[in-house]
């Protein structure tokens, strides 16, 4: 069924212990998109600018993503992003940011994506993902992803927000942050009683776990990659390949949601093990199939 | 089958958001003891001196831990540890500490306990351990903590020790300082090729790592407890249950060792729900395969 995602687009120049990626194609809906085409077509909602030297018919070859909702701005600039990562790649560091058409207006989602039933608000200011949930007319599973400067600037919006979607996507530090709450658990537990029926806590190389308002919870470790290049776009293919899996489906119940995180974890697993969507782009469903059934017998006892 | 454990007694004084527990019993050996006594019987060795306050024929009491191997050195006084957990419960403070006992040679190893197949060596000197191990006639399966001031300062014993346990039981950034490697998973592989043939990786609030010299990984998370209260002895009781579950079996095979991680996992579950050994000594085998059976339904997908 119809996934929609709105996100950035960006132009990224990456530095990891095994080298640089400079200029290269990124950004939330990128990756997402990506991700979740290996299951579902993909609607993208994003904005560049005239400076963008991506080819996104090419990028998106042989996948299944409708760009009617790209809109290239003449008089704009695309959005871009340069970051360091360090030897232990968990944390990073922005060296420098230009937001560009992030600044600006959101995109206008097109009135041939108003009837997508599965939604993904990657991170940006609460507002504005509320406006662009409200263009959608029926969604069935809308998620969101937001940021500690969100949580602590804009939490009223936030909390909107919370109350509008069916599903939130959040870093471990974050969700603790929101949640105002250190034990994670409970942390859930409060989010959960914010107004949105699930909560998907990511913890990067160690996991993540879900918890939704019937009491229901998942606990699932990464998939324990040796290879990890470049984490950036973990957390977006996560999600993609999580939403993807539920839009192929077409189902929300807590059992396909378990399967959606797992895939979701594969696919970042993916994603990680090489600069930009390069690990995304040289693999097929079969791998992440076989990855998938290699993470459930992982985790078996 | 018999289960040996050398480590320390303690008398610690911890301090949690939760509260303060003063002058109370501590110790890897003891939180190792007690944990694995819900599997297997258990020959503690140690050594207390004549200041020590516990009755440990009471502390054990219903519980197959024999005690001939504690010793009380009457002009020695008792291992004492002081600390501090702050709010995120993750990491601690030494406030205070005085080895006493354990600065003195290290107690032995009585006759009848020489015939012990499975062994843990709880975190010392990588020497003391060495010769602690020695004193085994034939042990089927004997395992070792660390630390990294032996990592650091003592690294040749470590490597010595290495190549005659077969299971190291270790904490995250120690593997990661032991192997000189960021990546979890080459960090594994390098301490697999010093020589032991198991390496289980503990992660703390993120769950364990397990992979062996023939290939095979297992990968599971903590158990995702709401009630944290006191992580003193999470790794030690973690061990005894891992221990006393392939003590009880007899076996050492990888599903065995699973099975024997999953229950670790549990056990310490429940020890840091209380202060000191409290939520070990408040519960029974059938709480803890009941969350035993709570934890595969978590993570099965």
């Amino acid at each position: 069924m119809s996934l929609l995602v709105t996100g950035s687009i960006a132009i990224d120049t990456v530095k990891t212990p095994y080298g640089v990626s400079e200029n290269c194609i990124g950004g939330s809906s990128v990756y997402f998109s990506m991700a979740a085409s290996f299951f579902s077509p993909v609607r993208l909602v994003g904005a560049i600018g005239s400076d963008c030297p991506f080819d996104f018919a090419e990028v998106f070859a042989g996948r299944d993503v409708d760009l009617t909702g790209l809109e290239v701005r003449q008089h704009s600039k695309t959005f871009r992003w340069m970051g360091t990562y360090f030897d232990d790649m968990d944390d990073r560091k922005t060296d420098y940011i230009e937001l560009n058409v992030l600044a600006e207006d959101p995109p206008k989602v097109p009135v041939s994506f108003k009837d997508s039933k599965f939604v993904f608000l990657a991170n940006t200011a609460p507002k504005l993902q509320l406006q662009l949930l409200e263009q959608i007319e029926e969604p069935m599973f809308a998620a969101a992803d937001t940021m500690d400067f969100w949580i602590e600037r804009h939490l009223d919006d936030l909390k909107m927000l919370l109350k509008k979607i069916n599903c939130l996507i959040i870093n471990e530090d974050e969700a603790k942050l929101l949640a105002n709450e250190h034990n994670l658990i409970k942390a859930a537990e409060k989010i959960l009683s914010m107004g949105t029926k699930v909560v998907v806590i990511k913890k990067g190389e160690s996991g993540s776990v879900v918890c939704d308002a019937s009491g229901n919870k998942f606990v699932l470790p990464a998939y324990p990659a040796a290879d990890v290049k470049d984490p950036t776009g973990a957390g977006d293919s996560f999600a993609g390949g999580l939403m993807g899996y539920i839009a192929q489906t077409g189902k929300t119940d807590f059992a396909t949601l378990k399967t959606a995180v797992a895939y979701g974890t594969v696919v970042a697993s993916f994603t990680i093990a090489d600069f930009s969507v390069n690990g995304l782009t040289s693999i097929d469903r079969s791998d992440i199939d076989g990855r998938f059934e290699e993470l459930r017998r992982l985790v078996q006892f």
